[in-house]
């Protein structure tokens, strides 16, 4: 079984995250075709060098379109800004590569769709990083819900709580600007909602939103790396922050589920609560990533003098990934799900298929994404359908 | 300080509840205003006469017309079910007398405003039955809200969930019928999530919802008491469930908190369900009823390596109400809530002012439930000024 | 069916406690005998006539050995302080009377054995005032173990934590001395562990403990009354504390289950967690007092992978007592256990047979309480036959 | 600043862990010496050159000996098994490598203390296994406590508890003989709440304990790896269990603090409960390694309505070694806990000074393993000064 060897754009916390998820990817499943750590691409010289190193890449570059043309080179990994993952993914599904990109897999609905049809074109494999599908305890959630032992599903509800930018003063990153972030909370948290439902319970038929900016102008930065930045003082000078603090939205799905979503970073005392709940008509399920290898499972056929949610810790073999890891009963991390994810892309190129979710998942994301937007902005109910006419 | 001696109209689930809570305003509460049980007033003789026995009232009659003519009365309180309200508190306000109402205050916003305005007219101190207010735990949120202490709040969020009607063969009970119960769980459940959101929070600004009936039919009941009913089999008739089954929306109040309200019967695994969370600029409170003697509070000023939700146990002395009780760590259960409510009733009476919540509260619930209603029907936002026109 | 007419001696907190009980016996339980509340007895005249008043007994009187002698009275209960109940105690079973006594039965095993030997003499019904048993949510764990659904029982673990005295300027309060409460922590917190361990898993074969005394002086209480005192300052004069602030201790069951107790006043932020695991060859179950309308239940039989501890609320039909009252997932507190326990003495007297736990339980729980003291001193391992030999 | 070379000689459960902390120091901690994964021992060739290639060292070999005397090595990690530890470290030592040990550092205190002689008189850096230490949500109680915060310390208590052998059918697996493993669940499971015990309170004075071994004979294991084995059937062989199912102790430490101890594997339900609990005179800390990114805590100078125990995500950059993973609420697991361990010991060695726990921890840990012992053989207290004559 040959390896798969990865050229990889972008090194900040990402390419992090992804370099530690190919390097344990050998490791901790060693009958799982191998990813292999080829080349590491940026555009700072210097910086792309030493990650190399500190992450064990076996070279480094600074010119992805030259890297994308690279014969050496099987599959190209995408976590450079959001704003250049289209013109990357195109030309590497031109150069026939399979794909793995970040979520989310483009700025618009639009550009999202002409990355999936190039894709789809050039006959790749393509992955995107939608990483919360690949905790165990989810993956518990998914295997009741399909093996129909929740029954029929009646209600989804989930929120993605932050509170990290909830001091006035901290600065104008640029997750909040519009122009380089696209949204605020509701892309980068509300499309992990999105996803999980669409996982978890199926298509989305119906949306109606509202969104929020509790706090309209920050200092603007003096410098930021990542998700920290140096906090403003009373004489910095004040910008507009022009994406969302926090957007909700009820929703109907096309199976009959009702569902409600609420992604915010205003939520004081919530680090990061990604959370859901699922009541079927014979169970429910409940989960937050905070304790991510639990999963409190209900059946309403349990006796009736002993119903309740059960706090499953999904840690041994009886679930999915579980195994590879520690006893049961050892928890393990965000970092995990990573790995996990790499998993599916390595074995879905050996089996030849598409590995899931892949960037049809992230075009029926970024729809629904459009769709609330379009409905905050309209201020009524927009049905999927109306999505459908946006193309490249 | 003379006695109120109460006449009341009810006797089953609320006015066993009542009932508790008035026998227990002088045990525990020796301080307040003494409610004095005179007269419990049914339609069935037999039945009310054994309830009067049961619970301790002086005097039973079947005529609450007579009643509330009563010289010797100083307080209808009514629990008799929700279609009757009207006309019972329209003559006791016209007789003079103070009036407790079981939540809802009507069955319509028009009603409910006549109520409001007889009750005004005739001078009279009034109050509504929201009984969770009165939760020491609650009581702490509130003052929590009101000191400043949580600063500018952002979000409400808030969930009653329940289960009981899950099983699709649960017959076809009173509240499952619109003519008699008005709505489902919206009035039902929605109501509690909706005053307590003006109790927290302030005025709704503007509201969009959705419902859904999962189960469109079901067995017609042969007999049915309070909240249970024979099960129906595959040979009983079935009829139309003509209420929600549940009710989700979406809410800006008038200070710019944004809020997300669901109140339901088909979550597998909620007995009961009844909790909120608020988010405000220096802190957070989150509530489950089902654990009623804690409050989950967090505090931005906290040191930076100790910032965690506190699990707060209200019940010593530091907590309104709760050094009535039992010691630090003992708990209260739900019959508390009624008791604290008449403690209150008790010294509004005694301090000439009106009781809070009063008919104002209640009539200012069945705006936002229609409006909710409204917002259903005509797939749109509704701001709460449409609801001004609706008059008796 | 007759009722039986109560003369109680003691008025403060476990008199307001039972009194709350009695009443509620006829409104939440109308098929049970009715305790009638005839006569209350206690030192200060007026004191005991407000309290009277207060809670509703028909008569006051000051000389409990005229009323225990009284042809009108049935049952005398005792919860005047500790070292009064054996005087009282052999005075009204000699008079035939049925007696209630609150824990502990007496402030020696050998005068407990007395009082039950002259309860034995007498014929009478005799009942012990352990009421924690009489949470539905620890009757369900007794169900389970009983219907051997836990299977054979290998660990029990209890600990009963408070924070009260743990401020050094606390008073010298009579709970602190050693002539009045007989013991500390261990009597107080942990006869309650013992008895729920004899309740739920059987009899105690052997103990090794120790104790504790953090704070050896604290500053002589001026007044006091209950829980409650004048906190001292630096000039109030200092007495020594002659109890235990914590006792531990490990034991062997007689069935060959494992346990090991602690009972403390000294446990930053516990207000009262009275909590106990029982681990059994079949599942477990836990439960904590702060949240005494929940057990957590576990299975082994359950599905490999959706095993964990459930949280059942027990607040439903299924469970014990716990229909008498609110819906399911509301909650009951502290004061229901009272009413249960009192329920369960009226129905013995009505069976005519001895409720349980009666005066052999409050003897076997003191016989523990000696075994460990005897532990603690002798520094070794102390068998429960070695106390067979204490005698009145 | 050079790497240190790493020898490592063992491949299973442990020797994965340690591989993927050494690989993850230079990724995560860059500015932290680097630790090189030179060569890996076993005697298996074709296995310990498979776990070379998974595991990523440069090198296999089958021979310690030869290996220790490598002048291209620094440091030999022993997580051979058991009873192999003291051969490989007297051998390591005498050939001046800094040692990393697996606890137990050796099967008796004597051959502890003179592994630990041995590598004082060679003057090398060593450290001992301890990884519980190195959660963050633990180095955040060790500094509470430290810094006083906790006041002066009262209790502390803490259970490991597991139910892996619970199935009387389960094998007869080399952790239960104690040939081989020296003990049973006291010293796999007790030793790590030991250790903890020592790391956060301090010296143990004397000890009293009971030992239960609930199934007496298993099934003979047909084949065993690591803690998984073939389960037997009716006609499988049997033969004794000769280590403990649960050992309990109860202990008073030179400081004062009195402590509670409890390994299990018969406790259903829990997969690795291990947890502690410490109550100070100023507050008090809580935590449980299934959920090892949370400690609880509790301040008595909190605001007398707002007391409670907080629930602290120890996972942003107030944290010790949380900056180096991820954004703050995103869980790190089990495995971090070694790459912390090794980041300590590569510190320790870059600053010349002894890591901490180190050997002097292991003997100490094995002392109070011992006194326990005895004490459960003798039946009676005994105080660590009893085992300073246990010498090699």
């Amino acid at each position: 079984m040959s390896s798969v060897r990865v050229g990889m754009v972008g090194y900040k916390f990402m390419g992090k995250a992804h370099s530690n998820a190919y390097r344990s990817v050998p490791m901790f499943f060693p009958k799982v075709k191998k990813p292999e750590m080829a080349v590491i691409c940026g555009r700072d010289e210097a910086a792309v060098r030493e990650a190399k190193e500190q992450f064990g890449w076996q070279e480094s570059v600074t010119d992805w379109k030259e890297l994308v043309q690279r014969e050496d080179i099987d599959l190209i990994d995408i976590n450079a800004p959001s704003n250049a993952h289209k013109e990357i993914a195109l030309a590497a599904a031109k150069a026939g590569k399979h794909i793995f990109c970040e979520k989310p897999l483009a700025l618009s609905l639009a550009d999202s769709r002409e990355m999936q049809a190039a894709a789809e074109v050039a006959g790749i494999k393509h992955m995107i990083g939608f990483n919360y599908r690949f905790s165990p305890a989810v993956q518990l959630a998914k295997d009741l819900i399909e093996s129909g032992r929740l029954g029929k599903i009646y209600h989804f509800r989930a929120t993605f709580l932050q509170d990290w930018i909830l001091d006035p003063e901290f600065p104008l990153v640029w997750r909040l600007q519009k122009e380089i972030a696209g949204s605020g909370s509701h892309g980068d948290l509300g499309a992990h909602l999105i996803d999980m439902a669409r996982f978890l319970v199926g298509e989305f038929k119906e949306v109606v939103g509202m969104s929020e900016t509790f706090i309209k102008e920050r200092p603007i930065a003096s410098a930021m790396t990542g998700l920290t930045a140096t906090k403003g003082n009373a004489d910095t000078e004040k910008g507009p922050v022009t994406v969302d603090d926090a957007t909700l939205f009820l929703a109907r799905f096309e199976n009959g589920t009702i569902g409600s979503f609420e992604a915010t970073r205003f939520a004081a005392g919530h680090r990061s609560t990604n959370s859901f709940e699922v009541n079927g008509s014979k169970g429910s399920v409940r989960f937050d990533f905070e304790r991510m290898n639990e999963l409190e499972v209900y059946f309403t056929s349990d006796e009736e003098d002993v119903q309740g949610f059960r706090r499953v810790l999904a840690t041994d073999g009886a679930h999915k990934y579980a195994e590879a890891w520690w006893p049961a009963g050892h928890p393990i991390g965000f970092d995990q799900t990573f790995t996990h994810e790499m998993v599916e892309f390595m074995n879905a190129i050996e089996e030849d298929r598409q590995p899931v979710p892949n960037f049809s998942d992230g075009v029926a994301c970024q729809a629904v994404l459009e769709a609330v937007e379009k409905s905050v902005q309209e201020r009524r109910w927009v049905e999927l359908t109306e999505m459908e006419d946006i193309n490249q």
